[in-house]
């Protein structure tokens, strides 16, 4: 199983693909940034990212994208630009037909380190040794969207299919029932 | 003049189209309230909208787009289903090339009542008397929606076009300077 993890956000919007199945080796795929830049207006931030974001779908066809669950921050502006870079990230899913599930910050740390209070450094330092790799990404949204992806797959990410199944034929027999 | 207001909302999504220039009388072209259904997955839900707004702007095409600015609200999730439709509508219009100008709610009622502190019940009368309508729009989405388009028209659109423009020179001159 193939699984893109998204970190959401729009300045720094962290993307890493990891290959591997409960109980075997993961292994990296690809790593990486995307940026988008600060003084642009927000629509073409969201199509900077959209695009950029995209390209990384059509080009590695993910079994699966696993994104960030955003939940309360600090700072409304900034939960808004997180929370439209993750509704992002699920539209370019949706739209390719590539099942998502989501999963909050404690549900990534508890997964990749065993607490669900882990900090940053021992979330990183778990990505490498998990993917056996020679250094930490930089920078840490690399890391934490390759923690996703990890968590996804050692959480059962087959069950994914099957919710997604199930939430399918329920909305279909509700517009059945509303005719 | 014709502009494309969007109230966001995962819910109710409202949207309505107006036509019009300052000093002139303005007109109802469409007006009308996107759903998704509640039981939907989230993704699903973005689809169903990017799908249905997109339809409306390929149908009507709107010479710009208005869309609520979204400030603080006290849920949380409440603010990140109204943030992530926001974003959809800006990606949308960013990808039809359709500048975008976003308003805060106390804009809008400013525009249309003359008070930022009016009510949704005066905000609705005076869409009606604006358009010039037998009764008022409904639901209150629809009618948010139409008094953003006015309140575009009002405050003066035409420098959306200017703002847009400066704003991509810029980013243009940044991304020379970075090579």
């Amino acid at each position: 199983m193939r699984v893109l993890g998204v970190d959401p956000g729009l300045t720094h919007c962290g993307v890493g693909i990891v290959e591997g199945e409960i109980g075997k080796p993961i292994s990296l795929v690809e790593v990486g940034v995307i940026l988008t830049p600060t003084e642009s207006p927000l629509e073409q931030r969201l199509l900077d990212l959209d695009q950029q974001l995209s390209e990384w779908v059509n080009l590695w066809k993910p079994d699966v994208v696993a994104v960030e669950r955003v939940f309360s921050q600090h700072n409304v502006r900034t939960v808004m630009g997180t929370g439209q870079a993750a509704g992002i990230a699920l539209l370019i899913a949706a739209k390719a037909g590539i099942p998502v599930m989501m999963h909050t910050p404690s549900e990534v740390k508890a997964s990749v380190t065993g607490s669900g209070r882990a900090n940053k450094a021992q979330v990183a330092t778990m990505v490498q040794n998990i993917l056996r790799l020679e250094s930490i990404p930089k920078p840490v949204d690399a890391t934490d969207a390759l923690a996703l992806a990890i968590c996804h797959i050692w959480r059962g990410g087959g069950n994914t299919k099957i919710a997604n199944a199930l939430a399918a034929e329920q909305s279909r027999l509700k517009k059945l029932r509303a005719r």
